[in-house]
């Protein structure tokens, strides 16, 4: 679905167009075309194609989805899949933007994900300075907007981490904590699958060899480089914290069960010794002395009571109950 | 098995030739011989080997088969080992497909993969301007259909995984579990054997210095080399997923066994209490007022009935049963 | 908040100067102007860009803040954004300090760290030999006396893992060992973020291709890379130890558990003979001829007794008890 | 222990020749002397050292002995160690060849290993077009062999993995299991020491920049290359598989063990039970009208068998029994 | 401490001469002066940075001790630390040796460590045709003796951990094993941090861009990198090791645990089955007609013990007992 189709001159936009007259419009000297599709029928993609001369691979890239992040060079032109995370309801939704930029035009295509670019365009053309630097600053402008996006996403990630962690030494939570620590671990895979690539890739975009459309636009690019730097860091420390937080947690269980053990070896040890003595006080030997004497009973009784309670203290002391 | 032997002219079928000729039509200028073979003999691997005039060693390591994946130069040609991998009643069947490209001939042999390439050269021959690139674009189509042919295996790796997940917190499945979590490492560790060395050998065929035979079509082996980084991606995820899995699963187990553990322990507390009651009025003391009561006996039932009661709200308090 | 706004003129200081002046002072041959900010307010940093050129992106970074460590090549100039870290009351707080450096001018502007760099500039000015190298000896100085600072936080954490160390053997503190190494990782997180980033960029500074602006400093910097690297060994190290320590603990908590449930299941046995002894003589059959015997009683308990301690001795004997 | 010292002129041999003689033999042009040590006493070493001008850290080594594989330069000559791995018994055995190379001279010294290269002698001597490319030739031969007795030490590692591995899930066999892993882990652990640096060192003999010795047998050792490519691959892919069947073996033990103490559970309910039933009838209470009962006895046994059935069919059910 | 100040000329010892004359001697061509220290104070440090004209942030190091193994270079000079590991009562002590050297003199400098480097000394004199190679063969000399000093510490780590592994399979050694594992580790982690660093600063003595100073002696500090490429590789194993064989530890733990739960569940259920008839024989039913007849008692008696018979039986085949 076609959202926008605006030519640009000189930072300035000339005009709307109608898709036919693209190819026009692209041979103008410093003018650039930017248009936006939204969930792009195979159709609408052929036709941009013929009018942007795009190359065969790319646009069958885009037809198939599904692409992972990347960058790629097709001669004077780029490729570039970007992948959007978005959080909702406690899910990762995960969208693509392909983005096919050229000397004079940029085309980029989203499907799957709920937020647009609008704010993105109308930022840049308030700004016709920036804008003048063309279909590279556009570039940009969108990767920016998209990289921007994931940091809301890592922060719900840290903060349920935070709350995991928060819970992580209390008796009887174990369960839970491991139920949300996988879930949170399947999450934070999700969002890694949409940096990392990225990150490699937007590398190619300052410092060493460049391609020739970026040149001028590097510190942009770094930009964004060190901003998926930052995001790609705090997604390894949260996999790292999570590894040893499963670690933990089965040591916790080990000693909670291993506590729940001793008490439980202490009231056996102390009910089994009662009954064993009154065990031996119910055998019906004849001659049993102290069965016979008034205050037995309540003797046999104190006698056990107090084994009990010094066993009680015993155990105490050593910490079991 | 010989099971075709076609030579072409600027990317149309000129004909079926016998393979006497071979030596012969690789001569003509603009003209390319493509042989498949089918779980070649050595014999017909030697006919080969003299009639494209093909490297001792490369010849050597295909009559032996059981090789890694790899592209190999030798000169102006190319020999690349190729594995693919079919899935066939929950097992992975592992085949080799081995390829001779030169200036003018590809000879391609399978062994051990029961789907062929004929879909490859009848897709080939209907495009011719495609096809008049040469061998280089034969070997292309080639590895792109074992590469593809991954993707169905990677998709039920994962759904096997998801299935594994989905029972992974369910109550007494951890046995089970462990075993297809081991089964489906397995699967994957073989799945990998045939992608990662392939990964690094593709990865030499675009960018930096490419052998010349690959010069123009380098554009397609990257293509080829994003696939083979998304399956590898893939596969990377399911291996780190696994070993969390194991992790967790062991952590399941022992949460499980602390819970029986703690609700053994307050049924037998209970029962221990009741017995040493009993014990205690079954001793034969004479004088045991008690005893004599006429309502001894639904009373000690009573005491002992509120004891386990109380007892039993208790635990239950505290979730242990 | 401006802290100092002072001028240098060849190694010596000229003279306070008002912001104002700033862009006068750094066009004089051989001045440099260094600038100190704390807790910079969004409008300081628009005057400090205009009065001293500085690139938007940097200053839009500095302005948001929670950056990660970083040195950038902006033209001639660098932007840095070191990470201080300081340990309060068993915390470690994490503060940034970001440093604009150009051929005349060093501007720094810390953010959330207590210890300001006045010994730094004190310490300066008493080496007019140093300062005469200018900007970048600052520089140096600056990110000399942040990293020295690492130190004693790194010793602290060293300390506490010693600490907890002797006590990992300990019975019974196995639970305070696993919170406190679990915290101790934490500790170890936030610092190595500092430093990890840090090494790399600073391994920028010398060796290699280094900016303009460092070539003569650059033993300086290696110096830095040094510290660096050293803190970065001990952090490595001590997180390798920390999840062996948590391997270790768990293999101790059931190792402790396993004596445990072996000395419970020693005195389980040694009663539940007893009671099984007790209920065979409690038994209502007529004819027992041992209950009618004179001494049946003592011989009863005395059989009880004797098997008691046998056990007690082959238990003791074996090592469960 | 000398074996042969062997003169070969353009791939033909021209005779065995005295030690004394070689240093006459290696200047004459097109041909090369073979000598072949076993268990080299210091003072044979220091002879072939003056013969061949061998360089006094290479001589050292060799009669020093456990070096790791490695593949060094002095000057125009080689000096390679090899690690031989054979199975005998159940045990590796390590040994080790020294090669020192050339351009007209190829010495190799072996110790502790029981097969010796008679056979690649042999070989050599069959195929002169091959021979006459000199020492490299050698070199190679010398190396493919000591390659190719890696692979049945694989295949019987692969062999003890997998019969392990089908035991993995057998209840009562993880003690087993888990001696052969350990075990099995630090032969794996001895091959890698043989294999690992060894691949790194042959990478240096084709590719980037090779000896000079080397250059025209470039091929071949891309061949050994790709043979340890093979072997590390699988090395690392056992290493892998046991440390996760490790985790499983752990995970076996939790299983089984919580299996037997859900049974044990079981049991212990349904025996108590009857024990607290048998205690409560067991009390000396005088008014308890059902002892009066002509068919209380029966009544009771029965009350009691039909609870212990109930349970016993509840466990069942629940999957305890 | 001053231990030799010695001159040297063309491989000979010139003589001991006086501290203040070292600056004189370093001017003469084919001279160098070798200078020993031990645990220097900073006052005899400044001495000698006067007469070497060392630079400061080297000598500032060496001041405060405690680097990390590093080779750096400050203009023609290098800077050397190295640490030596010694074995003292089942303890390491690590000391430290700085060595600086320049075209014509070594200065040497050692801490906390017990043994001196008269030997190495001593050797050299003896070696007039390899000390005339000047001070970096005085420099390899010195870098050898200390890492030949980590072998005999290496073997005595390997024969701790082999004397743990012979035990690691015996019951009841586990607590004992996991302390001494964890002791090994440390120890390792120890001989790993002097070592490790050492090794990547030797590399760049040899192969690539080497200092001026190193050149002519690139075979010895290569055969010093392989000394530390062994070194470090048998460490890399042992850590590989202790690692597996903590998991493994843990695993014996478990199994042990999990056998004496049998056998506890196996002699539980026996004296559970024997109280439990004897608790019903036990009963006060009137008309209990097996109480009555003559033989009742050895008949119970006879019941009781086969049933347990029978048990005893049972759990012995599969295994419990």
């Amino acid at each position: 679905m076609l959202i926008n189709c605006v030519a640009y001159h000189d930072g300035q936009k000339l005009a709307d167009i109608p898709v036919e007259d693209i190819s026009d419009y692209i041979l103008r000297p410093d003018c650039f075309v930017w248009v936006a599709l939204r969930e792009a029928e195979p159709a609408e993609l052929s036709v941009m194609q013929e009018e942007f001369g795009l190359h065969e691979l790319a646009v069958e890239d885009a037809r198939r989805g599904h692409q992972r992040p990347k960058i790629e060079e097709y001669g004077d032109s780029l490729f570039v899949v970007v992948k959007t995370v978005e959080l909702k309801d406690d899910e990762l939704l995960v969208g693509e933007v392909d983005i096919f930029v050229g000397n004079n035009y940029v085309l980029s295509a989203r499907n799957n994900c709920s937020q647009g670019f609008l704010g993105v365009r109308a930022r840049a053309e308030h700004e016709p300075h920036l804008l003048r630097q063309g279909p590279a600053f556009v570039l940009y402008a969108l990767m920016d907007a998209v990289v921007d996006r994931y940091f809301p996403v890592v922060d719900a990630l840290e903060g349920e981490l935070e709350q995991i962690e928060e819970r992580i030494f209390i008796h009887g939570s174990q369960r839970d904590n491991i139920e949300r620590l996988y879930a949170l671990k399947r999450k934070v895979m999700t969002l890694r699958h949409a940096v990392a690539p990225l990150l490699d890739a937007v590398g190619k975009l300052h410092g060493g060899r460049v391609p020739a459309l970026c040149l001028d636009t590097q510190e942009y690019f770094r930009d964004v480089h060190d901003h998926l730097h930052r995001i790609n860091g705090t997604i390894d420390a949260i996999r790292d914290t999570i590894s040893t937080a499963i670690q933990v947690n089965l040591s916790m269980v080990a000693i909670d069960e291993s506590e729940v053990n001793k008490r439980l070896a202490a009231w056996a040890a102390i009910f089994a010794i009662c009954t064993a003595f009154a065990g031996v006080w119910g055998m019906n030997f004849k001659f049993m002395p102290e069965l016979e004497w008034h205050y037995g009973y309540p003797m046999a009784v104190a006698v056990m009571v107090s084994v009990c309670c010094y066993l009680f203290y015993r155990f105490k002391r050593s910490g079991w109950l």
